[in-house]
């Protein structure tokens, strides 16, 4: 994808509404993606967010040693390999290779960016102090990149059991909120 | 509304896919709502749900306070009323008098329902360590209401700016995934 940098202060417009996202990671030399819906913004500059990743992923591990992973933000386009990362554990496959995702080197950290995705941010823990209790993470976005020939990208929002509502029509009100 | 008692498992549905909910609460005999959008499912059973709730919010220190809120879920047609009630401070108005909100009582806590919103969600809060520092509350649902009539509920997704995503369009793709 043709990347551009966003202004870290742009960030929460991209996560606000909801969207799943693919995690990446990189532990031992070895990435993976776990797919995730259970994530919300903090605070806008620095872009700070929280999310939960259960101690069952094989991801856990890897956030909680390397302290750094990047959040793709995929379309609906990719709905069915967003569902196979979900479906599928890092532990036994590359799920790259098995759903056909390809990367690219991040700037500030060694979890890759996903080519696929429309936007891709790369992030730091902050805080881990909620991991033991909550499986929640608190991560700083330090740079983040959107593909800019994507005006109005169709974000997809988990309702569980594998329905997901597809973002598509949008209203604007006049409103005094950031 | 038409309210029907919702099973406790069945809540991350509603919370997961990002729209942007009415948060009241009832404290000194007043009752308050505000507008929120940050908010992160945790856990599904007991449903745990993370917040932010700014600091400078009148909503913050009667949610420290009391530890009790409702999350009322809106839909499109409340679009305006929910740009109102984040225009507006709680310590000015009757947010509920001002934008034709009406309200029931709760059946476990002294925040209101909203009736007006086709989902409420009784919460207390169970851990506020991370309030100082990020303003975030951990929430435990204890009890869920739903109009069982709203088959396809047009949440909203806030993009930003009084931008909102209106959720319609769904897919249904084969998943493992709760």
């Amino acid at each position: 994808m043709p990347r551009k940098s966003l202004p870290l202060s742009e960030v929460y417009r991209l996560l606000e509404p909801g969207p799943v996202v693919l995690l990446t990671t990189a532990g031992n030399g070895k990435a993976n993606v776990m797919t995730m819906s259970w994530h919300t913004m903090i605070d806008f500059e620095p872009p700070i967010v929280g999310c939960v990743v259960s101690n069952r992923n094989f991801t856990f591990n890897i956030l909680k040693g390397t302290k750094e992973c990047v959040i793709n933000i995929p379309t609906v386009e990719l709905a069915s390999k967003v569902v196979g990362c979900g479906n599928t554990s890092g532990r036994e496959i590359d799920k790259f290779k098995m759903f056909g995702l390809t990367t690219a080197a991040a700037s500030k950290v060694k979890a890759p960016l996903i080519n696929e995705c429309y936007a891709n941010l790369e992030c730091r823990v902050v805080d881990a102090r909620m991991a033991a209790k909550y499986n929640f993470f608190v991560l700083e976005m330090i740079k983040a990149w959107i593909d800019p020939s994507r005006k109005q990208p169709r974000t997809i929002h988990h309702l569980g059991r594998g329905v997901f509502m597809v973002a598509e029509k949008t209203i604007k009100l006049p409103s005094k909120m950031k």
